[in-house]
């Protein structure tokens, strides 16, 4: 897979401006302002808008929550990855450069697949948290080949994966019914196993030479724990970002807080435990604390209750320490993924574990407990046809389809980014920087984070 | 003090799971979903609701205010501490352990005393902001014992300071009808006696074995000013959180603006005065610019104006630049109290100030100002029995209660938290992550961070 | 201009003081609560005022944009200029000081050009962002002479600048009636032709003499892209913060969202393009990736729509980056314009694209397109003699002052910058922070950051 050369010089511009080009004039042709951003439809205060005052304007409903999200997106993402010692400027940088794609890329498939207007995909904060959910969904498959592929392959990927992901959430919301205002399924389960089917495809037999820099430093750590602290505390609006006004966003918001907490003592609890030392791993406090916001990504806009909610926030941070520890190992071992971040454990168990308390909460709804608030959740329980057994199974078929189309799409995608067409990096350098930019020499001479051989060498692969 | 072994193994998980099945047990009993997030309340629409639009949920009113005190929590508070040059795992790490206890618990105690509904805690946004409120103050007294103490005994305190602080708060607000809304005295004014007096009690005479650890190195810092900064912008919201809604929110924020601009003049000022070379102090900017937040906690809703707010910031700052280079010195020596992050500084004097300056602005407010939004601030003022000369009374009993019971507290909670069961460091060890954090080896043999003594010394201990 | 000491002792303290012993003075003549802040009007609920619900007090419209706008202050300007490897605490701190003095400064000049009510000036958080905004433009300015000056110096500079700021803004807004929500004629371009005069006008020959400490390394560069990103993610904020309530704001967020996606796509291409081993400059992504949200500050709250609004940030990415490669060179050996932060292409000109870009999008306006909204996004549509034309006129004339305004009060500032009176650093020590401030020792003897030889030079620079 490693290219001849790494030099993106062609490649990367190319890329990069014929994608932008064709995403501007696809803009030009499809996307118009919605309800509530065109100037036309907002004033005439008569029959056509169900909307009279500015404070009832979206915006001030959800672009709190979309800020959060776009902090965890841009932030929490790219500084969580910055842990290696010498990928952090490629962890923030290329996250910063893919989501900066996707979000584009995503608003244009979300919007053909979630009805268009009289040909018009309309646009607001309401799909700009959209876009930002498919984003995340994508950052995620990047943390599990982090280090091992060029900015080119990450743009490939992620044309395709929004697309799969759009095309997913709309089996899932629009044809199945399926409730998932977190994506536990549609960001999560989805992202970490297409990322995982995408990693094993790109397995690198020879990955234990660029071994010495696939781990941290002190402060690459601190770095990292920037993105971590970021997630966890804006996971809450995250989960509530795009529910209905009112009861439901505030109580998912509340219900993923529980959660957080209960994750994070489980978190450190089990860190301890499994070191023979009972000291804690900066890998796990990172990674797993997050879990508990995964795993009520389904079932947070539900009555889940606070109690729930620490019990589903405790279990996923133990299972995710667990999975960090003895589960990635044998998977890297015997079934040759080589998960850089350790999705499967943030995203994929927890995700899946989202899903389930998703389906079996659903299935436990009753008219005493959501009284009238119940159509605010479930929208179709007034419908006749429609029963809580029905939804939970829904639910349930929902994790299987997300799984399915994952599975497939990884693959499919894998085997187009083991072209050796993108610039991959060779095993030698991978979680190498300076393969991919220019780095500043340290000052006094002494070269701390770039030995002049690896300079020298990385010279080569470019020309 | 030193116990035998700091090995934390089966100490800190069987704390953290005991603490967090207690706590899942006790919120599955005692708590239930408020009026603004119980699906079942909010579209009654009826009789039995004073709300009759979504717009109206307390969330939309509060739930900004509330990730802001968020960030300043677990960002602010956590990163603010990792100016040391050893412990910045433990300080982000711990604190973000603490918090995540603390907040639980938190919930529970507060709700306990604010009152039970028919034998139930209501939970919602401003719960949720409470319950952070609590937990600053729990991490202002890790301020002061910083990188000596162990994450047992820093859970083990936690217990204790939120339960009083519960208390304190309890007699404040709902028996003295005392007015606090940003907590000069109830967070920072309890959180900083109670630390100072628990880090007397454990008073460490042979210190400064490890005074080479306890002090900053040059990106130590720079990371601290993150917390600092985070700490400094969303002041603004921390005072104005649970403030009434409308004008008295929006007052607060504003009259916190200025007095903390106000007190970051002063900080570069008097740290610029007090060296002999003219040169500023991190220690200072890092600290005292933050002083102006706390010293209006208590007026900052009041019609304190901006000019009112601007002197009291410009006090603040001075004396807290002032306290950091002349009486902490003197404390420790005379007094015995080592106080790592000066809390007593920062939060200490500022928070008394508070208090003083809440209670003259209390004692001249006049109907001629605040008009009929007297009630709005005192909510007790269209009672008979009710003056103004009364309120500054109770404003400046309850500086005294506050300063009772965090002193008896941190008294009681320093004795308990002495016993030699905590896995505390040894005196030589202390300020040092390595004691209980797996540390990343440095990059090409050359150890930064860690000595290779260090290192074999701390693998000693935890066996 | 390298004065004989440059001990901060008494300058700096003095000066401090005495600014804001006269802000505050001011403050306490001038200054009052306005009716969104005052207890006294907000409950009359009557014939006085307007506003009859605590959710329609302007707090709830515009603090989060506030809050957003305070991050980009603080932590966007001041992280992204840590870039520097010996001048981190200078950037942080010393963004911190002036920040916090002009924020009230501007309070007080914006006040006084925006209104006098029965000569009071009325604050809220309009004023705050408008401050804010105002201290943006004088940040961007400190950019441009960053690590050449004194922190007196920048005090100094923030004085005259702040003033001039009002001037222009009092021009353009209230006597022209231009538009310029986003500030891509008021901030961006007055703050960078300001800034880049002051710097010609303080031309140092002789900066080579430290060329070595003018530029990043690894962790340094970190630093810089916690700035950037909390620019890039904050921008749409800033841009809508003080636009029209409901659509006019809805808009502008998304259009800037859009135009900051492409510009950053075209950042990548670009800073690729121009390395001849096509890799990335992260002065390029820290900075050219930002020029799609200025170059959107003027038209972004009219019906540009996300079509419009990507071409014009692709645009700002590449001529910001090529600004960076190709020009900045030529204007600094040329034309004696040492520009540190290369403001003028992450300011100057994107503000200058994005004045235009307003000028042509105003011209273009019209009824079919903004419907009723017209008179929200252009107040004096419905006016006689207004035009379309007309308008984008207004805009054209505004940039012609902001330049005439940036460059007259920059050269005047500059040659009262240039007196030897503020503790200048000498041209051997530029872009040093031991200057002006207390350097923590490193650990185990070695000391990284600060050569013997420099701290041993620089103390007797100080006595």
């Amino acid at each position: 897979m490693a290219d001849s050369s790494t030099n993106m010089r062609i490649r990367l511009p190319v890329l990069c401006i014929v994608l932008e080009v064709i995403l501007i004039l696809l803009f030009g042709v499809l996307v118009e302002y919605d309800e509530n951003t065109d100037g036309k439809h907002w004033n005439a205060k008569g029959n056509h808008s169900h909307h009279h005052q500015d404070y009832e304007n979206e915006f001030y409903y959800r672009y709190p929550s979309f800020q959060d999200v776009h902090v965890m997106i841009f932030v929490g993402f790219g500084f969580l990855m910055t842990f290696l010692q010498r990928y952090g400027f490629s962890s923030v940088g290329f996250n910063f450069l893919i989501a900066a794609f996707s979000l584009q890329w995503a608003t244009l498939m979300q919007g053909f697949f979630h009805g268009m207007h009289h040909g018009k995909i309309h646009v607001g904060v309401n799909s700009m948290i959209n876009a930002d959910f498919c984003t995340g969904s994508v950052l995620i498959s990047f943390g599990a080949v982090l280090g091992k592929t060029s900015p080119v392959q990450m743009l490939v990927m992620a044309i395709f994966e929004v697309t799969l992901f759009a095309v997913n959430e709309f089996i899932l919301l629009s044809i199945l019914g399926a409730k998932d205002a977190g994506g536990s399924m549609t960001i999560h389960t989805f992202g970490a196993y297409f990322g995982l089917v995408v990693t094993r495809v790109l397995y690198r037999p020879n990955l234990n030479k660029s071994k010495h820099r696939n781990s941290s430093v002190y402060h690459s750590d601190l770095f990292a724990m920037i993105g971590t602290i970021y997630l966890w505390m804006f996971w809450p609006s995250f989960n509530s970002a795009i529910t209905e006004y009112g009861d439901p966003q505030h109580r998912t918001a509340m219900n993923t807080y529980y959660s957080l907490a209960a994750c994070t003592l489980a978190t450190f609890a089990f860190s301890s435990l499994v070191n023979h030392e009972g000291k804690l791993d900066m890998v796990h406090i990172q990674n797993a604390a997050l879990a508990g916001g995964v795993a009520v990504g389904t079932a947070g806009e539900m009555m889940l209750t606070p109690f729930g909610s620490m019990i589903v926030g405790f279990l996923a941070g133990t299972i995710s320490v667990l999975g960090y520890k003895y589960l990635s190992p044998v998977l890297e071992e015997k079934l040759k993924i080589q998960d850089t971040c350790g999705v499967h454990n943030l995203h994929g168990m927890p995700g899946v574990l989202g899903a389930l308390v998703g389906a079996i909460t659903a299935a436990m709804a009753s008219k005493e407990v959501y009284g009238e608030g119940m159509i605010k959740v479930f929208g179709d329980s007034d419908s006749d046809d429609w029963s809580v057994g029905q939804q939970g199974g829904r639910q349930a078929i929902s994790l299987g389809i997300t799984l399915g189309v994952a599975l497939f799409g990884g693959l499919v995608t894998g085997f187009i980014l083991k072209l050796p067409i993108y610039g991959a990096p060779p095993d030698t350098h991978c979680f190498e920087d300076a393969l991919y930019w220019e780095i500043p020499g340290e000052e006094e001479g002494h070269n701390e984070l770039t030995e002049v051989g690896t300079v020298n060498e990385v010279e080569k692969l470019n020309s």
